[in-house]
Protein backbone atom coordinates (compact mmCIF):
# COMPACT_ATOMS: atom_id res chain seq x y z
CA UNK A 1 0.00 0.00 0.00
CA UNK A 2 0.95 3.46 -0.60
CA UNK A 3 0.32 6.63 1.52
CA UNK A 4 -0.45 9.91 0.63
CA UNK A 5 0.63 12.79 2.99
CA UNK A 6 -0.70 16.35 2.42
CA UNK A 7 1.18 18.67 4.91
CA UNK A 8 -0.02 22.19 5.49
CA UNK A 9 2.92 23.86 5.98
CA UNK A 10 1.84 27.53 6.68
CA UNK A 11 1.58 30.40 4.79
CA UNK A 12 4.65 32.62 5.26
CA UNK A 13 6.84 32.17 8.19
CA UNK A 14 8.53 28.56 7.98
CA UNK A 15 8.23 28.67 12.17
CA UNK A 16 4.58 28.10 11.10
CA UNK A 17 5.14 24.75 11.20
CA UNK A 18 3.46 22.59 13.32
CA UNK A 19 5.31 19.72 15.71
CA UNK A 20 2.73 17.37 13.62
CA UNK A 21 3.67 18.58 9.96
CA UNK A 22 7.53 18.13 11.11
CA UNK A 23 6.73 14.57 12.19
CA UNK A 24 5.23 13.81 9.19
CA UNK A 25 7.89 15.01 6.68
CA UNK A 26 10.21 12.80 8.62
CA UNK A 27 8.31 9.93 7.14
CA UNK A 28 8.18 10.70 3.79
CA UNK A 29 10.19 8.87 0.90
CA UNK A 30 8.90 11.26 -1.39
CA UNK A 31 8.29 14.70 -1.81
CA UNK A 32 6.50 16.09 -4.95
CA UNK A 33 6.62 19.45 -5.27
CA UNK A 34 4.81 21.78 -7.79
CA UNK A 35 6.36 24.29 -9.82
CA UNK A 36 4.52 26.92 -10.89
CA UNK A 37 6.27 29.46 -13.59
CA UNK A 38 8.59 32.00 -12.41
CA UNK A 39 5.81 34.21 -10.68
CA UNK A 40 6.08 30.99 -7.99
CA UNK A 41 9.83 30.05 -7.80
CA UNK A 42 10.04 31.66 -4.20
CA UNK A 43 7.61 29.47 -3.00
CA UNK A 44 8.91 26.23 -4.05
CA UNK A 45 12.51 27.57 -3.10
CA UNK A 46 10.82 27.77 0.27
CA UNK A 47 9.12 24.41 0.35
CA UNK A 48 12.77 22.80 -0.43
CA UNK A 49 13.75 25.23 2.40
CA UNK A 50 11.36 23.38 5.04
CA UNK A 51 12.13 20.27 3.88
CA UNK A 52 15.65 21.04 4.24
CA UNK A 53 15.61 22.53 7.89
CA UNK A 54 13.31 19.93 9.47
CA UNK A 55 14.17 16.75 8.37
CA UNK A 56 17.06 14.44 10.04
CA UNK A 57 18.66 13.12 7.56
CA UNK A 58 18.72 12.96 3.99
CA UNK A 59 16.48 10.00 3.22
CA UNK A 60 14.22 11.46 1.00
CA UNK A 61 13.54 12.27 -2.39
CA UNK A 62 12.07 15.16 -4.49
CA UNK A 63 10.48 14.71 -7.64
CA UNK A 64 9.65 18.57 -9.30
CA UNK A 65 6.18 18.89 -11.81
CA UNK A 66 5.15 21.43 -13.57
CA UNK A 67 1.95 22.25 -12.49
CA UNK A 68 -0.53 23.27 -15.22
CA UNK A 69 -1.72 26.41 -15.57
CA UNK A 70 -5.17 28.15 -15.54
CA UNK A 71 -5.86 29.61 -18.86
CA UNK A 72 -6.19 33.80 -18.35
CA UNK A 73 -8.36 34.48 -21.21
CA UNK A 74 -12.35 35.11 -20.84
CA UNK A 75 -13.85 31.96 -20.72
CA UNK A 76 -15.88 31.05 -18.44
CA UNK A 77 -14.11 30.56 -15.05
CA UNK A 78 -15.60 27.36 -13.70
CA UNK A 79 -14.94 25.53 -16.42
CA UNK A 80 -11.25 26.65 -16.95
CA UNK A 81 -11.14 25.60 -13.14
CA UNK A 82 -12.65 22.49 -14.03
CA UNK A 83 -10.21 21.80 -16.92
CA UNK A 84 -7.16 22.84 -14.68
CA UNK A 85 -8.54 20.73 -12.34
CA UNK A 86 -8.68 17.18 -14.07
CA UNK A 87 -5.42 18.07 -16.11
CA UNK A 88 -4.01 18.05 -12.19
CA UNK A 89 -5.57 15.18 -11.46
CA UNK A 90 -4.02 13.61 -14.66
CA UNK A 91 -0.60 14.92 -13.43
CA UNK A 92 -0.96 14.08 -9.86
CA UNK A 93 -1.81 10.11 -10.71
CA UNK A 94 1.62 10.07 -13.07
CA UNK A 95 3.52 11.00 -10.25
CA UNK A 96 1.49 8.67 -7.75
CA UNK A 97 1.62 5.33 -9.72
CA UNK A 98 5.26 6.02 -11.42
CA UNK A 99 6.92 7.62 -8.94
CA UNK A 100 5.84 6.10 -5.53
CA UNK A 101 6.05 2.37 -5.06
CA UNK A 102 4.27 -0.09 -2.69
CA UNK A 103 5.19 0.99 1.22
CA UNK A 104 6.38 3.98 0.69
CA UNK A 105 4.73 7.71 1.60
CA UNK A 106 4.56 10.36 -0.80
CA UNK A 107 3.56 13.99 0.07
CA UNK A 108 1.89 17.59 -1.29
CA UNK A 109 3.42 20.34 0.58
CA UNK A 110 0.80 22.76 0.72
CA UNK A 111 0.72 26.67 1.17
CA UNK A 112 -1.21 27.17 4.78
CA UNK A 113 -3.91 25.33 5.04
CA UNK A 114 -4.63 22.36 2.90
CA UNK A 115 -8.56 22.76 3.66
CA UNK A 116 -8.35 26.46 2.52
CA UNK A 117 -8.38 27.49 -1.49
CA UNK A 118 -6.08 24.92 -2.46
CA UNK A 119 -7.07 22.15 -4.55
CA UNK A 120 -4.97 19.27 -3.39
CA UNK A 121 -7.46 17.16 -1.05
CA UNK A 122 -9.89 17.39 -3.80
CA UNK A 123 -7.83 15.99 -6.37
CA UNK A 124 -6.39 13.26 -4.62
CA UNK A 125 -9.64 12.61 -3.09
CA UNK A 126 -11.02 12.17 -6.79
CA UNK A 127 -7.79 9.97 -7.66
CA UNK A 128 -9.07 7.49 -4.73
CA UNK A 129 -12.13 7.60 -5.67
CA UNK A 130 -11.56 6.12 -8.60
CA UNK A 131 -9.84 3.32 -7.14
CA UNK A 132 -7.34 2.29 -9.70
CA UNK A 133 -4.37 3.22 -7.43
CA UNK A 134 -4.79 2.16 -4.09
CA UNK A 135 -3.13 4.03 -1.33
CA UNK A 136 -4.35 5.77 2.17
CA UNK A 137 -4.20 9.58 2.83
CA UNK A 138 -3.88 12.03 5.23
CA UNK A 139 -4.24 15.67 5.58
CA UNK A 140 -1.97 18.10 8.34
CA UNK A 141 -3.69 20.90 9.32
CA UNK A 142 -1.14 24.73 8.61
CA UNK A 143 -1.72 28.03 9.81
CA UNK A 144 -3.54 29.58 6.48
CA UNK A 145 -3.18 33.14 5.40
CA UNK A 146 -6.05 33.92 7.20
CA UNK A 147 -5.01 33.40 11.05
CA UNK A 148 -1.15 34.90 10.03
CA UNK A 149 -2.98 37.96 8.66
CA UNK A 150 -5.06 38.32 11.84
CA UNK A 151 -2.39 37.32 14.35
CA UNK A 152 -0.09 39.88 12.47
CA UNK A 153 -2.80 42.74 12.90
CA UNK A 154 -3.67 41.23 16.25
CA UNK A 155 -7.64 41.42 15.77
CA UNK A 156 -9.94 38.99 16.18
CA UNK A 157 -11.67 37.41 12.81
CA UNK A 158 -14.83 38.03 14.16
CA UNK A 159 -17.09 40.50 16.56
CA UNK A 160 -18.76 39.21 19.69
CA UNK A 161 -21.50 36.52 18.82
CA UNK A 162 -21.04 37.16 15.34
CA UNK A 163 -20.18 35.39 12.08
CA UNK A 164 -17.21 35.25 9.84
CA UNK A 165 -17.51 35.05 5.86
CA UNK A 166 -14.31 33.91 4.26
CA UNK A 167 -14.56 34.75 0.60
CA UNK A 168 -12.47 35.70 -2.88
CA UNK A 169 -12.16 38.95 -5.13
CA UNK A 170 -14.47 37.90 -7.63
CA UNK A 171 -17.28 37.15 -5.09
CA UNK A 172 -16.60 40.22 -3.44
CA UNK A 173 -17.17 42.46 -6.71
CA UNK A 174 -21.17 41.65 -6.49
CA UNK A 175 -21.40 42.99 -2.95
CA UNK A 176 -20.59 42.65 1.24
CA UNK A 177 -21.74 39.57 1.92
CA UNK A 178 -25.42 39.60 3.33
CA UNK A 179 -25.71 39.08 7.67
CA UNK A 180 -21.32 39.01 8.40
CA UNK A 181 -19.94 41.86 9.62
CA UNK A 182 -16.25 40.53 9.27
CA UNK A 183 -15.22 39.19 5.92
CA UNK A 184 -11.91 37.70 4.64
CA UNK A 185 -10.68 38.08 1.10
CA UNK A 186 -8.30 36.00 -0.40
CA UNK A 187 -7.35 35.63 -4.32
CA UNK A 188 -7.94 39.11 -5.40
CA UNK A 189 -6.41 40.13 -8.38
CA UNK A 190 -8.80 43.17 -8.89
CA UNK A 191 -8.47 45.68 -6.12
CA UNK A 192 -12.22 44.33 -5.37
CA UNK A 193 -12.49 46.29 -1.91
CA UNK A 194 -12.55 49.63 -4.07
CA UNK A 195 -16.21 48.27 -5.01
CA UNK A 196 -17.06 49.01 -1.41
CA UNK A 197 -16.05 52.44 -0.63
CA UNK A 198 -19.34 53.84 -0.05
CA UNK A 199 -19.83 51.79 2.69
CA UNK A 200 -18.10 52.41 6.82
CA UNK A 201 -15.32 49.64 6.67
CA UNK A 202 -11.78 49.14 8.29
CA UNK A 203 -9.48 47.05 6.08
CA UNK A 204 -6.95 45.37 7.56
CA UNK A 205 -4.45 44.13 4.49
CA UNK A 206 -1.32 42.29 4.23
CA UNK A 207 0.73 41.45 1.68
CA UNK A 208 3.87 38.54 1.98
CA UNK A 209 2.34 38.15 5.30
CA UNK A 210 4.72 36.01 7.64
CA UNK A 211 7.68 36.69 5.68
CA UNK A 212 10.45 39.03 5.49
CA UNK A 213 8.66 41.06 2.91
CA UNK A 214 5.59 41.31 4.84
CA UNK A 215 3.53 44.84 4.40
CA UNK A 216 0.55 45.28 6.25
CA UNK A 217 -1.55 48.73 6.01
CA UNK A 218 -5.08 49.02 8.34
CA UNK A 219 -7.35 51.63 8.53
CA UNK A 220 -10.87 53.19 7.36
CA UNK A 221 -11.14 51.80 3.95
CA UNK A 222 -11.91 54.80 2.44
CA UNK A 223 -8.84 56.02 3.70
CA UNK A 224 -6.46 53.87 3.22
CA UNK A 225 -7.60 52.23 0.05
CA UNK A 226 -5.49 54.40 -2.43
CA UNK A 227 -2.18 53.74 -0.72
CA UNK A 228 -2.85 49.98 -0.71
CA UNK A 229 -3.36 49.75 -4.37
CA UNK A 230 -0.41 51.84 -4.99
CA UNK A 231 1.56 49.88 -2.79
CA UNK A 232 0.57 46.53 -3.70
CA UNK A 233 1.07 47.55 -7.13
CA UNK A 234 4.65 48.50 -6.09
CA UNK A 235 4.83 45.54 -4.54
CA UNK A 236 3.67 43.27 -7.53
CA UNK A 237 6.37 45.24 -9.92
CA UNK A 238 9.31 44.36 -7.33
CA UNK A 239 8.43 41.33 -6.62
CA UNK A 240 7.30 40.05 -9.64
CA UNK A 241 4.07 38.45 -8.16
CA UNK A 242 1.90 39.15 -4.87
CA UNK A 243 0.04 37.20 -2.42
CA UNK A 244 -2.15 39.69 -0.56
CA UNK A 245 -5.31 39.05 2.17
CA UNK A 246 -7.63 41.68 3.91
CA UNK A 247 -10.45 41.62 6.35
CA UNK A 248 -12.88 43.98 6.26
CA UNK A 249 -15.18 45.08 8.78
CA UNK A 250 -18.37 46.59 9.19
CA UNK A 251 -17.67 49.98 11.64
CA UNK A 252 -21.00 50.05 12.65
CA UNK A 253 -20.89 46.38 13.92
CA UNK A 254 -20.19 45.86 17.13
CA UNK B 1 8.31 47.64 29.42
CA UNK B 2 6.08 44.26 29.89
CA UNK B 3 5.30 42.08 27.46
CA UNK B 4 2.13 40.26 26.54
CA UNK B 5 2.00 37.32 24.15
CA UNK B 6 -1.09 35.99 23.28
CA UNK B 7 -0.22 31.79 21.99
CA UNK B 8 -2.31 29.78 19.78
CA UNK B 9 -1.71 26.67 21.34
CA UNK B 10 -3.93 24.39 18.76
CA UNK B 11 -7.15 22.68 18.97
CA UNK B 12 -6.43 19.66 20.34
CA UNK B 13 -3.56 17.79 19.81
CA UNK B 14 -0.27 19.29 21.24
CA UNK B 15 1.34 18.41 18.24
CA UNK B 16 -0.50 21.27 16.58
CA UNK B 17 2.19 23.65 18.22
CA UNK B 18 3.72 25.50 15.34
CA UNK B 19 7.46 25.79 15.92
CA UNK B 20 7.00 29.69 16.55
CA UNK B 21 4.17 29.15 19.73
CA UNK B 22 7.24 26.53 20.74
CA UNK B 23 9.93 29.39 20.61
CA UNK B 24 7.59 31.78 22.26
CA UNK B 25 6.75 29.44 25.01
CA UNK B 26 10.25 29.56 25.88
CA UNK B 27 10.29 33.10 26.28
CA UNK B 28 7.94 33.47 28.97
CA UNK B 29 8.20 34.47 32.54
CA UNK B 30 4.48 34.21 33.75
CA UNK B 31 1.82 31.85 32.14
CA UNK B 32 -1.52 32.84 33.01
CA UNK B 33 -3.75 29.86 33.01
CA UNK B 34 -7.25 30.68 33.43
CA UNK B 35 -9.60 27.94 35.31
CA UNK B 36 -13.05 27.64 34.27
CA UNK B 37 -14.50 25.40 36.65
CA UNK B 38 -14.43 21.93 36.89
CA UNK B 39 -15.73 21.64 33.45
CA UNK B 40 -13.32 22.34 31.97
CA UNK B 41 -10.06 21.08 33.81
CA UNK B 42 -8.83 18.94 30.82
CA UNK B 43 -8.38 21.91 29.41
CA UNK B 44 -6.31 23.58 32.05
CA UNK B 45 -4.54 20.00 32.51
CA UNK B 46 -3.62 20.56 28.38
CA UNK B 47 -2.18 23.63 29.09
CA UNK B 48 0.01 22.74 31.87
CA UNK B 49 1.33 19.48 29.38
CA UNK B 50 1.73 21.90 26.56
CA UNK B 51 4.20 24.19 29.03
CA UNK B 52 6.15 20.97 30.58
CA UNK B 53 6.15 19.55 27.34
CA UNK B 54 7.81 22.26 25.03
CA UNK B 55 9.40 24.42 27.68
CA UNK B 56 13.44 23.77 28.00
CA UNK B 57 14.00 24.12 32.05
CA UNK B 58 11.93 25.69 34.09
CA UNK B 59 12.75 29.05 34.40
CA UNK B 60 8.87 30.31 34.22
CA UNK B 61 6.17 30.89 37.06
CA UNK B 62 2.36 29.75 36.74
CA UNK B 63 -0.31 32.06 38.14
CA UNK B 64 -3.60 30.36 38.13
CA UNK B 65 -6.43 32.75 38.02
CA UNK B 66 -10.69 31.93 38.12
CA UNK B 67 -11.92 32.82 34.86
CA UNK B 68 -15.62 34.62 35.19
CA UNK B 69 -18.44 32.68 33.90
CA UNK B 70 -20.82 33.80 31.59
CA UNK B 71 -24.73 33.93 33.40
CA UNK B 72 -26.71 31.53 31.60
CA UNK B 73 -30.38 32.33 33.01
CA UNK B 74 -31.97 34.24 29.96
CA UNK B 75 -31.19 38.02 30.12
CA UNK B 76 -29.92 39.50 26.79
CA UNK B 77 -26.70 37.40 25.13
CA UNK B 78 -25.30 40.39 24.76
CA UNK B 79 -25.43 42.27 27.51
CA UNK B 80 -24.35 39.83 29.79
CA UNK B 81 -21.02 38.72 27.24
CA UNK B 82 -20.31 42.47 27.75
CA UNK B 83 -20.17 42.46 31.37
CA UNK B 84 -18.14 39.27 31.69
CA UNK B 85 -15.51 40.92 28.75
CA UNK B 86 -16.22 43.67 31.67
CA UNK B 87 -14.93 41.11 34.28
CA UNK B 88 -12.02 39.42 32.29
CA UNK B 89 -10.59 42.43 31.39
CA UNK B 90 -10.90 43.78 35.67
CA UNK B 91 -9.32 40.44 36.13
CA UNK B 92 -6.62 40.68 33.02
CA UNK B 93 -5.65 44.32 34.22
CA UNK B 94 -4.94 42.91 37.79
CA UNK B 95 -2.94 39.83 36.36
CA UNK B 96 -0.53 42.36 34.87
CA UNK B 97 -0.13 45.20 36.99
CA UNK B 98 0.53 42.79 39.81
CA UNK B 99 1.67 39.79 38.61
CA UNK B 100 3.99 40.44 35.95
CA UNK B 101 7.86 42.29 36.67
CA UNK B 102 8.58 45.52 34.11
CA UNK B 103 11.02 43.56 31.50
CA UNK B 104 8.77 40.81 31.95
CA UNK B 105 7.05 38.73 29.78
CA UNK B 106 3.91 36.94 30.26
CA UNK B 107 1.95 35.02 28.50
CA UNK B 108 -1.77 33.64 27.63
CA UNK B 109 -2.25 30.17 25.69
CA UNK B 110 -5.48 30.27 23.97
CA UNK B 111 -6.66 27.15 22.48
CA UNK B 112 -6.76 26.51 18.65
CA UNK B 113 -6.38 30.06 17.53
CA UNK B 114 -6.48 33.39 18.82
CA UNK B 115 -8.51 35.15 15.80
CA UNK B 116 -11.49 32.64 16.10
CA UNK B 117 -14.11 33.24 18.50
CA UNK B 118 -11.79 33.85 21.75
CA UNK B 119 -11.83 37.24 23.34
CA UNK B 120 -7.87 37.56 25.02
CA UNK B 121 -7.11 39.77 21.54
CA UNK B 122 -9.49 41.95 22.10
CA UNK B 123 -9.18 42.41 26.07
CA UNK B 124 -5.75 42.97 26.00
CA UNK B 125 -6.24 45.56 23.24
CA UNK B 126 -8.86 47.58 25.56
CA UNK B 127 -5.94 47.14 28.67
CA UNK B 128 -3.48 48.54 26.07
CA UNK B 129 -6.25 51.36 24.52
CA UNK B 130 -6.49 52.47 28.47
CA UNK B 131 -3.15 53.53 28.77
CA UNK B 132 -3.30 53.49 32.31
CA UNK B 133 -0.53 49.91 32.12
CA UNK B 134 2.25 50.16 29.39
CA UNK B 135 2.83 46.65 27.71
CA UNK B 136 3.42 45.71 24.20
CA UNK B 137 1.99 42.73 22.89
CA UNK B 138 2.08 40.03 19.92
CA UNK B 139 0.15 37.41 18.75
CA UNK B 140 0.77 33.79 18.02
CA UNK B 141 -1.81 31.78 15.82
CA UNK B 142 -2.45 28.60 15.95
CA UNK B 143 -4.42 25.27 14.74
CA UNK B 144 -8.22 26.18 14.83
CA UNK B 145 -10.70 23.39 15.36
CA UNK B 146 -11.96 24.42 12.08
CA UNK B 147 -9.05 23.68 10.32
CA UNK B 148 -8.87 20.48 12.64
CA UNK B 149 -12.11 18.99 11.62
CA UNK B 150 -11.51 19.93 7.76
CA UNK B 151 -7.87 17.98 8.09
CA UNK B 152 -9.49 14.90 10.49
CA UNK B 153 -12.38 14.80 7.52
CA UNK B 154 -10.28 15.28 4.86
CA UNK B 155 -12.54 17.30 3.02
CA UNK B 156 -11.81 21.44 1.77
CA UNK B 157 -13.82 23.85 3.83
CA UNK B 158 -14.74 25.36 0.27
CA UNK B 159 -16.14 24.15 -3.13
CA UNK B 160 -14.06 25.63 -5.75
CA UNK B 161 -14.31 29.18 -5.84
CA UNK B 162 -17.03 29.79 -3.14
CA UNK B 163 -17.39 31.21 -0.16
CA UNK B 164 -17.56 29.98 3.46
CA UNK B 165 -19.24 31.28 6.49
CA UNK B 166 -18.09 30.33 10.10
CA UNK B 167 -20.66 30.84 12.48
CA UNK B 168 -22.45 29.86 15.89
CA UNK B 169 -25.38 27.93 17.16
CA UNK B 170 -27.04 31.08 17.66
CA UNK B 171 -26.99 32.30 14.43
CA UNK B 172 -27.50 28.96 12.14
CA UNK B 173 -30.41 28.77 13.97
CA UNK B 174 -32.00 31.17 12.31
CA UNK B 175 -31.15 29.63 9.09
CA UNK B 176 -28.49 28.74 6.33
CA UNK B 177 -26.16 31.87 5.54
CA UNK B 178 -26.77 33.33 2.13
CA UNK B 179 -24.92 33.42 -0.54
CA UNK B 180 -22.58 30.10 0.70
CA UNK B 181 -23.07 26.90 0.01
CA UNK B 182 -20.50 25.51 3.14
CA UNK B 183 -20.64 26.63 6.86
CA UNK B 184 -18.96 26.26 9.83
CA UNK B 185 -20.72 26.16 12.78
CA UNK B 186 -19.32 26.30 16.29
CA UNK B 187 -20.25 26.92 19.72
CA UNK B 188 -23.55 25.48 19.33
CA UNK B 189 -25.07 23.60 22.40
CA UNK B 190 -28.30 23.34 20.89
CA UNK B 191 -28.42 20.74 18.42
CA UNK B 192 -28.62 24.18 15.99
CA UNK B 193 -28.16 21.30 12.78
CA UNK B 194 -31.85 20.42 13.40
CA UNK B 195 -33.34 23.41 12.35
CA UNK B 196 -31.79 22.76 8.50
CA UNK B 197 -33.06 18.89 8.57
CA UNK B 198 -35.40 20.04 5.61
CA UNK B 199 -32.33 21.63 3.60
CA UNK B 200 -30.55 19.12 1.22
CA UNK B 201 -27.06 19.23 3.00
CA UNK B 202 -24.07 16.76 4.26
CA UNK B 203 -22.66 17.18 7.68
CA UNK B 204 -18.95 16.87 8.88
CA UNK B 205 -19.32 16.40 12.40
CA UNK B 206 -16.47 15.97 14.80
CA UNK B 207 -15.95 16.39 19.02
CA UNK B 208 -12.73 16.72 20.80
CA UNK B 209 -11.25 16.58 17.40
CA UNK B 210 -7.57 16.40 17.46
CA UNK B 211 -7.67 14.66 21.08
CA UNK B 212 -7.73 10.59 22.10
CA UNK B 213 -11.74 11.33 22.54
CA UNK B 214 -11.76 12.97 18.62
CA UNK B 215 -15.54 11.27 17.75
CA UNK B 216 -15.91 11.73 13.66
CA UNK B 217 -19.57 11.49 12.40
CA UNK B 218 -20.33 12.36 8.43
CA UNK B 219 -22.98 11.95 5.57
CA UNK B 220 -26.24 12.99 4.48
CA UNK B 221 -27.64 15.56 7.45
CA UNK B 222 -31.06 13.82 7.00
CA UNK B 223 -29.28 10.75 7.77
CA UNK B 224 -27.18 11.09 10.40
CA UNK B 225 -28.26 13.97 12.29
CA UNK B 226 -29.91 11.42 15.14
CA UNK B 227 -26.74 9.41 15.44
CA UNK B 228 -25.23 12.90 16.01
CA UNK B 229 -27.44 14.05 18.64
CA UNK B 230 -27.47 10.42 20.79
CA UNK B 231 -23.22 10.23 20.48
CA UNK B 232 -23.16 13.83 21.40
CA UNK B 233 -25.49 13.70 24.66
CA UNK B 234 -23.34 10.39 25.48
CA UNK B 235 -19.82 11.85 24.97
CA UNK B 236 -21.13 14.70 27.22
CA UNK B 237 -22.49 12.77 29.97
CA UNK B 238 -19.49 10.41 29.85
CA UNK B 239 -17.00 13.73 29.62
CA UNK B 240 -19.04 15.99 31.55
CA UNK B 241 -18.51 18.47 29.49
CA UNK B 242 -17.95 18.65 25.28
CA UNK B 243 -16.55 20.59 21.79
CA UNK B 244 -17.33 19.97 19.24
CA UNK B 245 -17.73 21.67 15.34
CA UNK B 246 -19.18 21.07 12.30
CA UNK B 247 -19.18 21.69 8.70
CA UNK B 248 -22.55 22.06 6.36
CA UNK B 249 -22.01 21.77 2.82
CA UNK B 250 -25.55 22.40 0.20
CA UNK B 251 -24.93 18.78 -1.81
CA UNK B 252 -26.61 20.62 -5.46
CA UNK B 253 -23.28 22.82 -4.47
CA UNK B 254 -20.08 22.03 -6.98
C1 LIG C 1 -4.69 29.54 -3.55
S1 LIG C 1 -4.95 30.44 -2.06
C2 LIG C 1 -4.17 29.37 -0.89
C3 LIG C 1 -4.50 29.68 0.53
C4 LIG C 1 -3.74 28.81 1.52
N1 LIG C 1 -4.13 27.41 1.42
C5 LIG C 1 -3.91 29.31 2.94
O1 LIG C 1 -4.29 28.51 3.82
O2 LIG C 1 -3.63 30.48 3.20
C6 LIG C 1 -3.80 31.76 -2.28
C7 LIG C 1 -4.25 33.03 -1.60
O3 LIG C 1 -3.93 32.96 -0.23
C8 LIG C 1 -3.57 34.23 0.25
N2 LIG C 1 -2.23 34.13 0.86
C9 LIG C 1 -1.48 33.02 0.97
N3 LIG C 1 -0.36 33.27 1.63
C10 LIG C 1 -0.38 34.58 1.97
C11 LIG C 1 0.51 35.42 2.69
N4 LIG C 1 1.64 34.95 3.22
N5 LIG C 1 0.17 36.72 2.82
C12 LIG C 1 -0.98 37.19 2.33
N6 LIG C 1 -1.85 36.43 1.65
C13 LIG C 1 -1.56 35.13 1.47
C14 LIG C 1 -3.66 35.20 -0.90
O4 LIG C 1 -4.93 35.79 -0.86
C15 LIG C 1 -3.55 34.28 -2.08
O5 LIG C 1 -4.22 34.82 -3.20
C1 LIG D 1 -14.75 29.64 22.43
S1 LIG D 1 -14.55 28.79 20.91
C2 LIG D 1 -12.83 28.81 20.74
C3 LIG D 1 -12.34 28.43 19.39
C4 LIG D 1 -10.83 28.35 19.28
N1 LIG D 1 -10.22 29.66 19.46
C5 LIG D 1 -10.40 27.74 17.95
O1 LIG D 1 -9.58 28.34 17.25
O2 LIG D 1 -10.84 26.64 17.65
C6 LIG D 1 -14.94 27.15 21.45
C7 LIG D 1 -15.58 26.32 20.35
O3 LIG D 1 -14.57 25.83 19.50
C8 LIG D 1 -14.90 24.56 19.02
N2 LIG D 1 -13.80 23.63 19.37
C9 LIG D 1 -12.65 23.97 20.00
N3 LIG D 1 -11.85 22.91 20.08
C10 LIG D 1 -12.48 21.87 19.50
C11 LIG D 1 -12.14 20.52 19.25
N4 LIG D 1 -10.94 20.02 19.62
N5 LIG D 1 -13.04 19.73 18.63
C12 LIG D 1 -14.22 20.23 18.23
N6 LIG D 1 -14.58 21.50 18.42
C13 LIG D 1 -13.73 22.33 19.06
C14 LIG D 1 -16.22 24.18 19.62
O4 LIG D 1 -17.23 24.53 18.69
C15 LIG D 1 -16.30 25.08 20.83
O5 LIG D 1 -17.62 25.38 21.16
Amino acid sequence: MKKILIIGIGAGDPDYMTVQAINALNQVDVFFVMDKGVAKEKLVALRKQIIERFIDGDDYRIVEATSPERRRDDTDYRSTVDELNRDKQRLFEGLVADELRDGEVGAFLVWGDPSLYDSTIRIIEAIAQDGRHAFDYDVIPGISSVQALAARHKVPLNLIGRSIAITNGRALAEGFPANVDSVVVMLDSQNAYRHLAHEDLDIYWGAYVGTPDEILISGKLRDVMDEIERVRAEARRTHGWIMDTYLLRKRDGK
